[in-house]
C-alpha cells in the first residue's frame, strides 16, 4: 500500500539485495499487488518479479497494465493472499488527524494473518499497543523501524540490543523540518523562504505547519516513548508546543547568543509514570544537540545500566527510510525464515 | 575467570536483574566456580547462589572459603560443568602480547561445549574468526559486546539491526586514555601528570604506553573491523601510530588552532580489500569527533544504504562494561531460553 517515493526507493533497494536474500534465506521476493492513492488497488494474480516491479518504477508505466483492479481493501488483501502474499508494506502518506486510512490497512492485514512493515507514523502513534497485540495474536510481526529517524536502528536497538538496561529518559531532535527552518531563519531567511526551502528538499509534510506546530514530532515522540518505556501514550497526551510563537527576532537573538532554539522531544519514566513533551528549547553550547545541523537528527538515551548514549543520523535521504523497511523485512525473515503465513 | 572490578560489578548488576531474568526466562543464575589471578581456581560443587556471590563481593571474603581449589583449567571447566555450568565469563585482565591466558580459557571452554562471554579484547583481536568457528561447531555462542566501547551496543547493532546495510567504513575514538591524556596536556598538564590522572580514574592499562602507543586502539580496531566487514585482520595488520612522537608544544598548538589531536581509528572495505589504521589526527572544527571530551568514546559508520550514523557513549564507568556482559547473557538466553549445554 502506497506507491510513492519511499515505495519506489524500497523496490530498487530490495532488488539490489536480491542475491543476498536468496543466498541467506533462500527467498526471492515477488509483488502480488500495489495500492496507490491516485491509481487505486491493483492485483497481480501471477505476481510481479522484482525485476518487473523495478521496471514499472523506472519506466513510470501504469501499475494497472499488468494487473487487475479491485475496489475494496478486503478484496485486495484476499487477492494478495491468494497469490501467496505473506507481508503488507504500508508506505502511504501520513494523515495526521487519526492515522487513517493506513491504520485500517494495517489492522486488516494483521487480522488476515499478514506480517506488516510500515514507515507511516500515524497508525503506530495512535494504536501501537493494540496493533502489536493483534500481531501477536495472529503470530505475525508488525515492524516500524522507519517511523522514527528513518532506518537508523532505534526501534530495533531497543528491542534487540539493550535488554534490561533500565531506560530512564530520552531527549531528541526528531523533526528535521522545524530544525532546518529555524537554522535558515538564523541565517537570514524569512519564515516563508525557510519553509519553501524545506519543501524543495522534500522533507516538509504537505502542510508545513504540521511540522512547525510540533504534530510530527509529537507522533514520533509517542512512538519512541511507547517503545522505550512499554507505555500506551497517545499523541494527545504528549505536551506539545511548536515554534509558531517564536518571532524571527527571538530566533536570531538566541542563535547569536550561542543558544539556538530547536524543537526538542523529551520523554521519561519516573516511579512508573510516563510523560513526554515536544517544545522549542534553547540549546546550550555544551549540549550534544548542537551538532545536529541541516537535516541531521539525534537522540540521547539515559539509562540506568549504560548511562547516556547518543545516536545520530547524518543528513538522511530517501534511501534511509527505504533501508529501515528492508531491515524490518530481514528481521522478519530471521525469525521466520520460510516467511509463510501461519494461517 | 577473572574476579576484578568488572566481574564484581557484573555480579551486582546480575543480582539487580534477577527478578526480571526469572520472569522473562525462568532462569536463576548460579556460580559454579571463580578463577582469580591472585587466588587461583575455586570450584563450588554445590554452586553459589547470586546472593551468596554478591555477599562474597561485598564482604571481600576469601573466594576459597566456600569452595574447593583446583590446579588446572581442565579440572576447573570439568568441575564447573559437573555442577551444571553452561557459560564461562572471561573477565581477566588483558595481556596485550598474545591475548593469553584468556585465549586458552575461551578456546577450552568452547571446546568443552560452554557458551562464552568475554570483555577481554585480546582473544578476540587475535583469534575472532577461529573462536567463532569453534563456537559454531559446538553449537554454543561466543559474545563480546564489552570488548569495544563497553556495553554500548556496537557489536550487537551490527549483528542484529543493520543487515545488508553495505558497510563501507568507520572512524572512531576507541581509546579513552589517549584522548584524555591529550586533553589534559592541552589544558596545561605535563605528560606524566596527565598519565597519572588517567590512572587515578582507572581507565589506563597497567602500562599506560600500551594505550598511548595505540596498542589498545589497534586491538579494538581489529575487532570492530572484523565484525563490521567480516574480515580476518590481526592486530599486527592494523597500521599503528601512537601519540609518542607528538611534543607537548605540537599538542597545544593544534588545540589552540581549534584542531586538537586525537588518536583516531579507521577501517574500510574497498573492492573486497579491508584495511585499518590507528593514528593521531587533527580534528577539524566541524568534525563530530569534537564532541568526544573526557572519557566519551564515539564511532561513525559509513554505509551504502543508511549513509552515515554516529554512536556516542558518554562518560562510561565500570557499570557500562558490566552491562555489556549482561546484555550478552540475555542475547544468549533469547536464542537458547533453557540455556542448557548442547552436549
Amino acid at each position: 500500500m502506497g506507491y510513492g517515493h519511499v515505495a519506489k526507493a524500497f523496490l530498487k533497494l530490495l532488488a539490489s539485495r536480491s542475491e543476498e536474500l536468496l543466498a541467506e534465506f533462500g527467498v526471492r521476493p515477488t509483488i502480488s499487488g500495489i495500492g496507490s492513492q491516485s491509481r487505486g488497488l491493483t492485483l497481480y494474480p501471477e505476481v510481479l518479479s522484482l525485476e518487473q516491479a523495478v521496471q514499472l518504477v523506472e519506466t513510470g508505466a501504469d501499475i494497472h497494465e499488468a494487473g487487475r483492479q479491485v475496489q475494496h481493501l478486503s478484496e485486495f488483501i484476499a487477492g494478495g493472499k491468494a497469490a501467496g502474499a505473506v507481508l503488507l508494506l504500508e508506505l502511504t502518506t501520513l494523515q495526521p488527524k487519526d492515522g487513517e486510512p493506513a491504520l485500517t490497512h494495517i489492522r486488516s492485514a494483521l487480522e488476515a494473518g499478514l506480517n506488516v512493515i510500515t514507515a507511516n507514523k500515524g497508525p503506530l502513534a495512535f494504536a501501537q499497543a493494540a496493533l502489536l497485540e493483534s500481531a501477536k495474536k495472529q503470530r505475525v510481526q508488525l515492524r516500524f523501524e522507519s517511523t522514527v529517524m528513518d532506518g537508523l536502528p532505534l526501534i530495533n536497538l531497543a528491542q534487540f540490543t539493550l535488554p534490561m538496561v533500565g531506560m530512564k529518559s530520552f531527549r531528541a531532535l526528531l523533526n528535521t523540518t522545524s530544525c532546518l527552518v529555524l537554522e535558515l531563519i538564523e541565517q537570514g531567511s524569512t519564515l516563508a523562504g525557510a519553509i519553501r526551502k524545506a519543501q524543495e528538499i522534500g522533507i516538509a509534510e504537505a502542510d508545513p505547519w504540521y511540522d512547525l506546530d510540533g504534530y510530527d514530532a509529537a507522533m514520533k515522540t509517542t512512538i519512541v516513548t511507547n517503545t522505550l518505556f512499554n507505555s500506551r501514550l497517545t499523541p494527545s497526551q504528549v505536551k506539545r508546543e511548536g515554534i509558531r510563537a517564536l518571532s524571527l527576532a527571538d530566533i536570531r537573538a538566541a542563535a547569536n547568543a550561542g543558544t539556538p532554539y530547536r524543537l526538542v522531544s523529551k520523554g521519561r519514566i519516573q516511579a512508573g509514570k510516563v510523560t513526554a513533551l515536544v517544545q522549542p528549547m534553547k540549546i546550550t553550547a555544551d549540549d550534544i544537540m548542537q551538532v545536529a545541523t541541516g537535516t541531521t537528527s539525534l537522540i540521547t538515551l539515559e539509562t540506568e545500566a549504560m548511562g547516556a548514549m547518543t545516536l545520530i543520523e547524518h543528513d538522511p535521504e530517501l534511501m534511509q527510510t527505504a533501508y529501515g523497511v528492508l531491515s524490518d523485512l530481514i528481521t522478519i525473515l530471521r525469525q521466520n525464515p520460510t516467511l509463510t503465513a501461519p494461517n
